[in-house]
């Protein structure tokens, strides 16, 4: 095993994939440094040079751990469940396993409304229309509804809390930011209110990181 | 070890996830049957019920394996790898394997072009401008250059073929059918030739499945 170090996130309160690494670390009882990437102010600070020079995808998360720096949400999930103690977060069985990472895909491979816009701003010569940023959330729930309701159990794969619970969540607080009527999906819904209750879904909450403004607190 | 079955893949010729697969299958040295599902004809055979049933994400590919259904490319490679012998697909190093996942994931996690249009069909509402089906390829091959100048040996990570090998070849692929000219970008063009001559790649091939045309034979 190679020196393990404090990992530092770099990533914003309410993008959806730095949600699912907190929640990771939180799960994983790991504790970690953040530094707030502001995807807003400045025009987006991580399209900066600086930013760039850490992570060439210019999105975040990135987290640094170990030596290296991590960018794609599920890899850094992935590469703390490996490298880290504490409860799995993908289970031991190969078959849920592919399950936990067939779901996880499934919500991470859409559309990011965030990071539509964000590379809205630096292709320049794209522009979406606005009602593409509603995209995900009208074609989508449908068939990962279907998926749940045959894998799940408590969770989204059985009973144990699982990556697909992590990417799960953000989504739903994304789905609900943009006025989608998450009750046509009584399995995402009952999912989701079950996870909300887990501390470690709560502490890693998009109202309560240290680069949520004021006005947004809970 | 449950009782492993003889793998089948619904897929598409031309389905760059589709050929993800088939190139694990064949680098694995795993014997499979093939279904195809033509994304075109009769406005789409992944869209209808029979297909639905198998994959609720009415998608290629699906693959059916040891007695269950799994769709999403990643998920059904790290499968494959997990419960079949064979040269491994993630490096040991957990650090390594991060980096390998988070290459697939960049890659996966755009905008493919055929789900685009799969999409759009889909939903209705929501008409895509023909231009953003080379959206993919204008933004992000920049930030998969810098990054594979990094991980990169002789293949993308290092000195072993991966799962970022495998997404590479098809997404290179596809960027040429687009007319992309991946001659800007050094190391992609390289690492590509390299894989192209290997042979799991050149059997997995779209200009050689069951369901090619004929005049797109080669």
């Amino acid at each position: 095993m190679a020196t393990q170090t404090k990992p530092v996130l770099y990533g914003y309160f309410r993008s959806s994939c730095s949600w699912r690494v907190r929640i990771a670390f939180a799960l994983k009882g790991v504790e970690y440094d953040q530094v707030p990437v502001n995807l807003i102010k400045d025009g987006g600070q991580q399209l900066t040079e600086q930013y760039k020079t850490r992570n060439p995808m210019q999105q975040v998360p990135a987290v640094e751990v170990d030596g290296v720096t991590l960018s794609q949400s599920l890899a850094v999930i992935q590469y703390i469940d490996e490298t880290r103690p504490g409860p799995r977060l993908l289970p031991a069985d190969p078959k849920k396993r592919a399950q936990v990472r067939m779901i996880s895909d499934l919500i991470a491979s859409g559309i990011q409304p965030l990071q539509v816009s964000n590379y809205d701003r630096q292709v320049g010569v794209i522009s979406f229309p606005k009602h593409i940023a509603n995209f995900k959330f009208i074609s989508e729930p449908f068939s990962l509804e279907s998926i749940l309701k045959q894998t799940s159990g408590k969770y989204c794969v059985g009973d144990e809390i699982s990556m697909a619970d992590i990417c799960l969540v953000p989504q739903v607080y994304n789905a609900e930011r943009f006025k989608v009527d998450v009750g046509q999906y009584p399995t995402i819904k009952r999912l989701n209110q079950t996870l909300l209750e887990i501390e470690a879904f709560k502490v890693s909450h998009p109202s309560c990181q240290p680069d949520t403004p004021a006005e947004l607190r809970t």
